[in-house]
């Protein structure tokens, strides 16, 4: 994950402070640069930040100074924000990750388009030999349920033949890549009577377990509308476990916003107009059953999930 | 602009400082808050800001630490990225700015969409009595040669008359929008026998050149672009002056960037295929003039205007 | 609002037609071009538009044709998108409007900043001699509870007063901006004696009624957004106004896409975790009041509004 | 490539038309739906667009019917815009794609933002056994001097070794791919006594010149913005041959605005505020070299290429 050489930079530069007049949050600077990891040879870690819960405040209130308002009264604020999806206030916060993960990870995560990226470029240097190699917990077979989930876990010789050809099909590929590129570390030819393939060809040859990494900004908004879908149970497990990661740095920088975050989208459910037809009806005693709901199966079920009943 | 207990909100802000472990910029920490004057009325302070010229260049090469290359190199790679318009790693950088502006000025403003913004927001509040008002020295006629341009200054009895039915006006129409909120300072009616108007309502009866204010948010890359638009000699004169502010601060933040802005952006000129045709023309030692350059009179107008000659 | 020669312009491209093989909806092919009339001298009007309800679902599986599934296959995976908030394939339809609105409206509105906005200019061109003026019945008193709303209407001299500063006022800069530009409809100076003030300084003493009008361009996802935004109670009543014509434009276009829409978002409610909890101690049959619900007045008095019930 | 069946659904879109009000063009009409093969098996279709030269006109001139004026001033208005980089008239033109690409040109497509993209999901359906394999006159060596380049092109056992390793590891991890898919076509086991992998899972053993396929859709503006640099020649070869596809339809679609495009884009060239310095000196009959010039090696290169004289 991270070398020896890589970790006495990050030291290095946790090491050096300056005096500063902007926003600081103690906790997050003390996780500053310090990578989390994530999966087998991943990692998130915070670069640079930009504003607090108050720095919100500040921009919603368009005010000159910090003011002179109680703690109470900003939480308060912060919470009526979110709860009417006054979205501008939480785009005035800035924070930005360096994030090691597999190309198939940042294939779904680029899809999100309001962030700034530079990713580790192929065309010009060559990849780490690291790829994802999901944990046996992790290892499941198709839903049989839904088209793009997981469903039982393999087990035995099911799984030790899966995990076999994911880690052999990536070594492989990997060698060949290197191969091709016919490179040493320093640049010079591993075999001067060969001429290396061009980087940005050969790297076609890897697999999408393979680790890729990029600097990513985002603004708070943004990354909670990520955060939002990346961390709901629907979402994929690897970029989730990315997504969990990035959650606990939020709580160390706005925990005000985190508190409002939680309560009004993490573990918020939204009702249908037909389902709050239903819910009217069951709140006035009435026995509804999926039939009399006039809600399709699937929207009934979801429903009950939400309410935490039997359907 | 800027009232006493204003500054000494700002004073208190900027009297505050804390330790950080983020890039941090003592040119621009030393303007940090301070409100610089633009127009009659308005201003240009920075808020907060995020990175520095060696953070672009650590974003460009994705790295670990801070790194341990010379000031040359990495002025020499933001001389590249900014040649070849590699733009991402000059998104990785942002600024914060709070800004007091005539609305007519806020209207082009914003028409820049990369940015985030929160306004102060006349349905919520009530606006401050302060017009802008040209100075005589900006105080133009309409040009007769460009529709959107300027042209000579109004004097004597003509531009006496105009600023007296901007001041006039624009008070008479404040001192209405104030009649028919009816109220104090305290929010108490002013006149108790009568309802005030709806503020949502009220604010139509503003001109066009009463001052609001906002937080705005930008990266370094899209302020960049904004900044090129803005300072150009063909951007309106009111907006060019908040614009010409905040190349200031630019300046103080990333003098590396700035340099290469200056040469590659702000003192750069593009020719077109044909242009460039009649260049290699003349560079061969031939004496071209509009007729024989195959280009309309307007296009060899501004290569000329470009190359300093005349036409 | 229309003039008789912009209407003949617009009969005119009514009536020419032309074969296409794209995808064409023929009740918005009826609308086209024609103004629906909003506020007193508004409208909005479609100009053009690119896809259908099947071209959503068409996008969603990336296919070769148009398929041959059955429209209630169609309904249903467009209902499956909305309500598990897939948004891209709502991006892949498209719309186009040219609008007549006041300007403090269209401050409002600019800030959806996902969309293609061409304003008219009045750098360049001069604007019409029109205000939004109230109807006596959108004219109403400031609320006392809510900062930014309304509360009773305004009547008797109250009202006469009111309407009798707005219009007198708009009329009166209006003619003082007409007399500053001192230009007759064909260009040449009403008075040769005087020189006009440049347009682009002239327009700021307009007062914020004054109308202007824009082309803007949004797909289905961002314009839905809007409509949800804009045609809410909390929204003002003039933006309101224009969402709701809007909104029979998109019932026209994509009818299954706005079954959902209504279904899942425009009458759809939002519980937060706190409010769940309490619906399921509600559920299972506890009589809850305030007070044991744990939310805060004003949380509680929203969730009991959202279920139709007395506080 | 394409299939017979994928054809025949192509062909059913194509026999199907109706009649519009909207700008319409013939010759991008004549093409759409219709692929244009790229690369090995991919290609390029239009799927949708709107607008033509002339709604980017009456967008900038937010007009009310498509006007009298002659072509030849349309023409001249759009090389205005283009020249003066007046880019909002342009984003009033869409046009949407079907693509079919390999996976790694598709990681440097997606990194344009401003578009709409709806991907085929591998997440939820399998992959189509296809993979991008350079033709030889494209499999070339890394160059010496460019980083990011391409040299000599690799020739006889060195080229037959590199296609070698590149099909066959294509295969391979796409036949284990598919082996722990364990799926028919029908969707069935194909060895019952196995449990497949889940989709989501097994893709990752894909390399990146597996093919994938997106609907793309972009405003006119954004999309010259994409070509201007992906037909660039230090764009990868790969992603130019998708860019040279679309340009062709861009030339059918809005014939002024590409011929100004060509003119003040493509064929244009800018010159720093360094080098428009030399320019002049060498206007000025003065024989400029390097030295002299006060330019990087690197500037005076590029310099000299844009004006076709030797260094």
């Amino acid at each position: 994950m991270i070398t020896r050489d890589q970790q006495a930079e990050i030291d290095a530069a946790r090491a050096a402070t300056a005096q500063t007049r902007r926003a600081t949050v103690p906790a997050l600077e003390a996780m500053l640069f310090q990578a989390t990891p994530v999966l087998d040879h991943g990692f998130v870690r915070v670069i640079d930040y930009m504003g607090d819960d108050a720095a919100i405040v500040q921009a919603a209130r368009v005010s000159y100074g910090r003011g002179t308002r109680k703690v109470s009264e900003d939480a308060g604020l912060i919470r009526y924000l979110m709860r009417h999806r006054h979205s501008t206030p939480f785009e005035m916060a800035e924070i930005k990750y360096h994030v090691k993960l597999p190309i198939f990870v940042a294939r779904q995560w680029i899809r999100h388009r309001t962030a700034n990226v530079n990713e580790y470029s192929a065309r010009y240097s060559i990849l780490d030999r690291e790829f994802y190699i999901p944990s046996p917990e992790h290892l499941a077979a198709q839903s049989d349920s839904n088209r793009q989930g997981r469903g039982d876990l393999l087990t035995g010789d099911a799984a030790a033949e899966v995990l076999d050809i994911l880690r052999s099909d990536a070594m492989r590929t990997y060698d060949n890549y290197a191969h091709m590129l016919n490179e040493a570390p320093d640049g010079a030819p591993l075999d001067p009577a060969r001429q290396g393939l061009a980087r940005e060809l050969a790297r076609m040859n890897l697999t999408l377990n393979t680790y890729t990494q990029w600097y990513w900004k985002c603004d708070l908004h943004n990354l909670l509308h990520f955060l939002s879908l990346r961390t709901d149970a629907h979402a994929q497990y690897e970029i989730r476990a990315y997504a969990d990661a990035m959650l606990a740095t939020v709580e160390a920088w706005v925990p005000q916003t985190f508190a409002a975050f939680k309560d009004f989208r993490l573990g918020a459910v939204t009702f249908s107009a037909g389902m709050l037809a239903v819910l009217k009806r069951m709140l006035a005693g009435e026995a509804v059953d999926q039939k009399a709901s006039g809600l399709s199966k699937r929207e009934w079920g979801e429903m009950m999930a939400a309410l935490g009943r039997e359907g």
